[in-house]
């Protein structure tokens, strides 16, 4: 039997690109994991969940373990429904889906709006997960570079009025991670969010707005591009992942009803009751703006401790961009090929996401690698950059 | 903004589908439900549940809460394949994919082998969710009758000699639920399985068994066909939603390694760690063998109750496959088309499933109706069973 004569053809295109996270080792016991982008082991509700769990059933028995019937899914939608309207995002209960986890709202977009004709723009570099699934509907995907002030929205203007003056298509969609960019750390400037909607409006085009780090800022969160567009050019992935737990998997789609039924068409897995309705629960015990406060105080701290080890232990050829919050901070170090250091990383101890796999074209990026401090310790990440810097001295000399 | 310029081509012709589930009312507050595939409430183990997820928190504490890292994930893949090697299923563990019930297991499985131009075989009536699944890939869908017996194979063969002779692409895959089917409660005869397994070789298509019902039985557990499929054809997609709850949304996809690979690649909701390490400890601290029989003298109890209750107050011409076991009673009323009848039956304070919602052809089948005895206890289904028989009686005088 030919296995791959069943596959239908696009598919089997799709299957040719490597497998996601194929880059990524096994970590050697003992590693410390300057390279997950996991939230710090104590600031996951674990005791507060087995409490919203354990009331949930004892409250509602049987229904939550239905495929429908528990009154916590409507009530979590009106939750997320309240918290957007604390960023200033108004949404109707028309124009909210909730996924299985930020990523699975990316995919239903790609699905919905991608085919292999559709172009994409994504920023440069980008979520690598991202990436990988606007892969698996088109090829035709270009990129415009970031700096510390986030998407180079006037650059973008140059590449969209290039294509419309050689007739080449314009995007569908422009997908970019605003607020605490993944992997850059940066955050776009309220100026290029208003000059990006404007744009999407003159080009006509979308705006995938991947929020799943916005409120996770050591100050004042930024403005989300969904709150300030008033023309239904937004769609909005966000997820309680980073800021209750990602083993839930609970995200959602924010955007104009029309969209969102058809997002929803494609959606299989149906809801997740018994996940989704635990999370209500937990929701409505928690004092979200006192955690929102902790979550600030932990992360703040711990990057204050990595730059300062940073500031400390890495050569002074290495340079970075300093994050106003979120998980990451992006390295640059001038005359290494960050891919190939990771074995020595890992040998040492560290590891860490070597750049490259951010971008579009893996040719770029090699001199960059990306740290994230949300999930090992401040004693474990002093430790891990005192041995990078080891490991990048040695290989600078 | 036009909304609709945005969608992919194909999208757009799916959409044009209508919703699923479009023709379902709203139930009125006191419905008897004799149309939901629910498990019995009191067979639901919300108890259980709850004690393991306090147990697994309290000895793994956030690990679970993360993208991975518990170790009940691989254990939960594991207790699965036990599962399926009691019923003669042996499968490695790269054989195995966990998916968010059987829905999302058939829709990732169509999505890898379906494009425009592929054909589809179905049984003729079938699961109303994989009709509506598959016609979001492919317009091309044939349907082969179903009898007491299950599947007509030899009307397959027919169709199959017919579309070789005149040239006519072969199917893919065919989609069956062999075992206590959905909606007819029928089963497919040892001797059709083996006809089917054959035709499969002859003729070059898979078979995507869906075995949701499979281990619901009243007496003996019908064989699997993939413990019976010595060449890799079949693709069985199963799950715990009846067997456990389907809140949890635990399925899978039992196949050859190079589909597995290829469905896990599209999967893009990642896994569900809290979900499925619930699972686990459920299953490790569970007497499954003893639920089982606790579940099949249940259904088997209800089941004649609700055949009594038939027998008792449904006309003379109103005729019935009797199962062996699932959830369903496939029910005939000629003369009577049951969708009309639906609201009438509805303000009589019972539902059912209208059959012609189970048929490619919504001309199809208008006589039918499926019937569960899953959901409502025995005093409600006497109850609702002699409403239903009263307005046949005045429908067909």
């Amino acid at each position: 039997m030919n296995v791959e004569s069943f596959f239908s053809e696009n598919i089997k295109a799709a299957l040719k690109n490597d497998p996601p996270g194929a880059w990524m080792p096994d970590l050697p016991d003992g590693c410390i994991r300057l390279s997950s982008g996991y939230p710090d082991p104590a600031l996951v509700p674990a005791e507060e969940l087995k409490e919203a769990v354990a009331r949930l059933l004892d409250e509602e028995q049987d229904l939550p373990l239905h495929y429908l019937g528990s009154p916590r899914i409507p009530r979590l939608k009106q939750q997320i429904q309240k918290r957007l309207a604390e960023r200033g995002i108004c949404v109707l209960e028309e124009q909210l889906l909730i996924t299985s986890g930020a990523c699975q709202g990316i995919d239903l977009i790609a699905r919905v709006l991608l085919d292999d004709k559709a172009v994409v723009a994504v920023e440069s570099p980008t979520y690598m997960e991202a990436l990988e699934i606007f892969q698996n509907y088109t090829k035709r995907i270009i990129s415009i570079p970031i700096d510390e002030q986030g998407l180079q929205t006037y650059r973008l203007k140059e590449m969209l009025d290039e294509r419309k003056r050689t007739g080449q298509t314009l995007p569908r969609f422009l997908y970019t991670i605003p607020t605490f960019q993944n992997p850059t750390g940066t955050t776009m400037t309220n100026e290029r969010r208003e000059h990006l909607l404007e744009l999407s409006i003159e080009y006509d085009f979308l705006i995938l707005e991947d929020d799943a780090y916005g409120e996770l800022s050591f100050d004042e969160n930024p403005v989300p591009i969904k709150s300030i567009d008033k023309c239904g050019r937004v769609l909005q992935v966000g997820s309680l992942s980073k800021v209750v737990a990602p083993g839930m998997r609970i995200g959602w789609i924010a955007g104009e009803s029309e969209f969102i039924k058809g997002f929803e068409w494609f959606k299989k897995d149906l809801d997740h009751p018994f996940a989704q309705s635990s999370m209500a629960v937990y929701l409505e015990n928690t004092d979200f703006e006192k955690r929102l406060d902790l979550l600030k105080d932990t992360y703040r701290s711990k990057c204050t401790a990595l730059i300062h080890s940073m500031e400390q232990f890495l050569p002074e050829s290495v340079s970075w961009y300093v994050p106003d919050g979120g998980y990451f901070v992006w390295v640059r170090i001038p005359g290494v090929d960050t891919s190939q250091l990771l074995s020595q990383a890992l040998a040492e101890g560290v590891s860490y996401v070597p750049g490259k796999y951010f971008f579009l074209d893996q040719n770029d990026g090699t001199e960059f690698l990306r740290l994230s401090f949300s999930y090992a310790n401040e004693k474990e990440m002093i430790e891990g950059i005192r041995s990078l810097g080891q490991l990048i001295a040695s290989s600078l000399s």
